[in-house]
């Protein structure tokens, strides 16, 4: 199972359609490819949910349904996968945060197993090799020559070897990627909050698909309400349920004390300083735990259609 | 993206498995195929989804999903495109009214495309040329050789390139080819009212798939009101918002006086004459238009569980 | 449209991607190959979608949609069939009860029909031969080779032809493919009842995934609840409506005396004698059966979200 293999694979399927898809497949000076989802190009719903499913490594299911009436009207974002630690940690995450000049990108994706680099690598004790990489770019803009090579550079491979695929988060696409994030925010929550995530088994998730915003900001705004506020998760774990009914509880976005409002009235709040909102903010409005061992399921939190409206709406 | 060839694609994945999906594929003496979906056989379920997916030359994704039980127990429809103009105006809008002796046919499909003679071809500056040309027909009968002779004459091809997929209203598969049109109503509406439908990026909608009727006159009235009541689609669109504050309100079917009763019964009040029904009424009950340009999304109608209630169990 | 065939040509897809799936593929001392969906390997989402689709022999749709919010938080498993008769009694009926030295299973799957034993295979006038046959054990326990002798001898066939698909009720995998069981109990109901169900041309079916349970035991009593009080199925059926009307409500799991508790407390009060338990009370909480040919729709039942939360939190 080589995550940059799976999810190369996924790609090509994207890449066999670009027309239909409305991406676009382009070489730079570096000799690597760059598959715009929504930059110069329109991209789309179908590139939206390939985008989210080689961001998990072709390891993980994402489809379009309808939504809960109750959050909005239009589509939500499902998401499923039997593989989250793989796909979820190792590969989805944006844990690379790639600044170039006049440039910055979150970068996710399998190419971060191959990097290596980020902590939480070290303590899943998960690491791949690859002779070609894939990642994918959140950014508004198509990655330079430097930091295409820089990418590669950290991957120790050619150029030509790497494919990124780049979509704005105020894009259809864009925004359908990240509103995948369900499972993953909940994962990463329980990382942090110091739970062993290799006891989470299988993961479903959905989430409200926010009106897609002009701009990024109010696109990561809208794009983590959807999450924060709408988004409802289940994940299958094994092990006790004593540590569930200790963990349980600070896993729902709710459990934070910066919960209640959109988020962009947050990041106001903290004079739009990113790293003073509380991280433990970011991850479902609800969690259901089924713990495979007793049987046992677990409800967290509850989500928040009033502050869904507020956020979408403005 | 020839839409007959991606068309023609779709439909050979349903003649490998027509056994499966009782459906029927026949040669005329005019050498063009016929695949009944619904008249001599019984069709179903996945002819119809396949149907309504031919039916947008493969440019959408038709899925039936659990329903929103408020209107009607069972699956509804849900469709979605990234191509909307080609695949729900060139090919899914059954614009070609097909009249033998004794025969009457809706017909929509790519053939449309290569025949190109309505109106709304020039007005959305669409035309291709195809050797091998597909076509639905939502009718009763089988077509006849004139008629197959006729198609494919208009169509500038020999009878043997010619492909047309038959269901009645009143079957499961033509039930739900008429079901999938949510999004398409919504286009063909703003088409309509002036708005100009290029600026269109996507499209997602749903509505509830009504009792498959006993004869078609109920059936259209069926699946109408699902639309008309029932539906509910969201369009990703351009441009500036003035003009969707303007036109949005137009949108919804709610914005027609004829509005408010099931179709058989306005069909009645106007002495079953159906050219005095306000063509305004055919659109969805709900539109969400997201504006791309300004992050800006506008909600226009509801559906009418009453309605539905009231047209399904008559 | 052999059973077997397609089902194994579904099953090799699942074998193909066994890694990612989490099953394991074995091949025991008599030649047959078991697939170890959930006993010793965790399975999973993807391994209980597949194993369901492999049950109904490839002639049904499996798929995993955000719930039902009155029920329960989490996916329910939609099912639909345009062959009901063959996917789900020839096929996905658990009708063999395969029993050895310190085994017990329930047997389904296209083995079935090879065997040909059961005295539903006359009614319904189903038999197929098949020179590989695949069958599906819902038990805790991979079977001895003894077990796999037995069947094969059943089924006319050496072991080495043999494919057994393995997952206890208890799993991920084993819950799902017993959850995707609600248009076959609505269809065993009617042939019970003595309704002739050559006429149900096709279904939709959907019902909540519960909670996995610790044993089977309580597994058995979550996965039944989730089909008797939380089963939602549609019918198309043809002929008259007066049968209809006469069988219909005998049809819904409410029509039963024992309806109104979770199947575990219906088990204890009957001294955990199975066969006490009325075998009527086995079918959806709600059907709906639609005439294809009167145009009427049926409505039978209702879902109880009161037991549902009994059962899966008990």
């Amino acid at each position: 199972m080589n995550l940059n293999q799976l999810a190369l694979a996924r790609c090509e399927q994207l890449v066999e359609r670009a027309t239909q898809l409305r991406i676009a497949v382009l070489r730079d000076e570096t000799g690597a490819r760059i598959i715009d989802c929504g930059v110069h190009v329109p991209g789309g719903l179908e590139a939206g949910v390939g985008l989210a499913e080689v961001c998990m490594a072709g390891l993980g299911r994402v489809e379009l349904t309808p939504g809960n009436l109750e959050l909005w009207p239009g589509p939500s974002v499902a998401v499923r996968t039997d593989q989250p630690v793989a796909a979820c940690m190792a590969s989805q995450y944006a844990g690379w945060q790639i600044a170039g000049e006049k440039f910055f990108a979150m970068g996710s994706g399998p190419m971060r197993a191959i990097r290596g680099r980020e902590t939480l690598f070290e303590k899943i004790g998960f690491k791949e090799a690859a002779n070609a990489v894939i990642g994918i770019l959140e950014t508004a803009k198509l990655p330079h020559e430097d930091v295409c090579h820089h990418v590669a550079e950290e991957c120790g491979i050619a150029a030509e070897h790497l494919t990124l695929m780049v979509a704005p988060t105020a894009s259809l696409a864009g925004s359908i990627q990240v509103v995948a994030r369900s499972i993953e925010t909940a994962l990463h929550k329980l990382h942090e909050v110091g739970f062993d995530i290799q006891r989470v088994r299988s993961g479903f998730g959905v989430a409200p698909l926010p009106p897609i915003a002009a701009d990024d900001l109010v696109g990561i705004g809208r794009t983590n309400d959807a999450v924060l506020y709408g988004g409802e998760v289940t994940l299958w774990v094994t092990g006790d349920d004593d540590s569930l009914r200790e963990f349980g509880p600070q896993i729902p976005s709710s459990a934070s004390p910066d919960h209640g409002q959109p988020f962009a009235a947050i990041f106001d709040r903290y004079e739009r300083d990113f790293y003073k909102i509380d991280p433990m903010l970011f991850s479902p409005a609800r969690v259901v735990l089924n713990n495979l061992d007793t049987g046992t399921a677990f409800r967290f939190g509850e989500t928040d259609p009033q502050v869904i409206h507020e956020s979408f709406t403005s």
